[in-house]
């Protein structure tokens, strides 16, 4: 299958490497020098003796493709599926962003549409060099449900790099939003580990409340949700969370697309979710001003 | 008239060596190496060329006074009173705390008591050095009203260290403790100085929300103590509130006088000051792990 994957970060990389062992994959990015670093150096996973060859493409050159994977975060989708919507309708197209922002933008997407989220840690050394930290897998549904998902996924999926196969895309992408509007925000603000989540009495007073605020507008059971956020912090003990790795890295984070998201369509009250949807823009701002 | 300072830290040694010029003043400390260095070296300001004699003896071995001020932080307060207690019941009691949580352990004192604010920034150097980091102003009212303030207030003030006499304690404490509750915990949890209250946008919004909690749960007007609040951060605004420089120094903060008096006598629900009450105690937490 030839699969465009769209956005050479963190998880843009760790994808090709995996898919480029048994499909033609293009990796499109934004800047000439990545791309000619991936078309010279190759892909190389930081645990593998060797680079894998690739191709790369700068996004405005986009070419069609059998499937898309849109890797890049939230706040650039709408750019980048301008420059892709040009391409063959039969395409699929897969995106992976976290929170559910990015709905708003299918809306104008002709293209057979599937939503996923990644339950992989990827951590980019370089613009052709990507470590594997954390084993995990790829959750897929189809947007609409008209679209055939059980041969994509057959096709896609590797004995290592599984992917799952989920009917119900809103449910999908809400319980991971909860995990990352409770996780994300909290070990950002106080600059911890995810397991501070359920190892500081504090921190985890508040993560319930923000827990609590979560599933009430995505209307979700809390106890049920809030058992899975628990034990997310538990197995990702260690992990820096993405947010907190883009307020460590002064990088703009998905403050919009998580807290964000849940403020705008809210109805009551959430004042848990409003500090610390305010909270990540005053950092966001601190750090602009310190540059 | 003869002063007894309960506590060596900047407000301490500060009022001992603006009232030892022309009052016999004795600072009572925790620590014996505190006494001697006192003893020996006498208290130096920084930009003094000299250093003043002072005495000073441990808190046990409190003598009479004419009066006793307490600068030691809230939670020591009533570890002090133990010791201190014991004294003549014609010596005036000055408290100088943060917070409004000191009230409740006035019941069992019979000296006659005053409480104050202090506007003066004071950073300790070390034993017996301090730094007057900001000339301001004490202000103080008569707790009850029963006792002679203007007498003590005429005795105590000086030209370049002037005390204000107020009628309203509780006024007083109230408006100090609004400003303590907005700007104390948002520049903690931040890390960025008083002035960020105004020019950090997302702060200032946060700022908003727990100035109109403070102010409902004193029953004070919001829009007055709000121009207070924004007033003082823009004076200050190169400070560092003592509730971060507490968190840099990993001390124990005063959260519990402040927002954790707030939430002791609240009615509603105030949760901006319970999500800064719980970040305080989260930073405390994450403190004492980290040593």
């Amino acid at each position: 299958m030839k699969i465009g994957i769209i956005g050479g970060g963190s998880i843009g990389l760790l994808l090709s490497r995996y898919f480029a062992r048994t499909h033609e994959v293009t990796i499109y990015v934004r800047r000439e020098a990545q791309k000619q670093q991936l078309n010279k150096q190759g892909l190389q996973l930081t645990n593998a003796a060797v680079s894998h060859p690739v191709r790369s493409l700068l996004i405005n050159e986009v070419k069609d493709e059998d499937c898309f994977i849109f890797c890049v975060k939230q706040p650039h989708l709408e750019e980048v599926l301008a420059a892709v919507q040009t391409v063959d309708r039969q395409s699929a197209f897969i995106f992976l962003q976290n929170g559910m922002g990015h709905i708003n933008l299918f809306e104008h997407i002709e293209q057979p549409i599937y939503v996923g989220v990644i339950e992989h840690g990827a951590s980019r050394q370089s613009d052709h060099v990507v470590t594997h930290t954390g084993k995990g897998v790829i959750k897929l549904a189809a947007y609409g449900g008209v679209s055939p998902l059980h041969d994509l996924v057959e096709q896609l999926s590797l004995p290592d790099f599984p992917i799952e196969m989920h009917t119900d895309w809103q449910l999908l992408l809400s319980e991971k939003l909860v995990i990352n509007a409770v996780i994300n925000p909290l070990t950002a603000l106080f600059g911890v580990p995810n397991r501070s989540i359920i190892t500081n009495r504090s921190i985890h007073d508040l993560a319930k409340e923000l827990c609590v605020e979560a599933t009430q507008v995505l209307n979700l059971d809390f106890a049920e949700q809030w058992e899975r956020v628990k034990k997310i912090a538990e197995v990702t003990g260690d992990n820096h969370s993405s947010m907190l790795t883009d307020i460590n890295h002064q990088q703009q984070t998905e403050n919009e697309a998580i807290s964000g998201y849940l403020l705008s369509i809210q109805t009551g009250d959430i004042p848990y979710t409003t500090f610390v949807y305010r909270s990540m823009k005053a950092l966001e701002t601190k750090n602009k001003e310190n540059i």
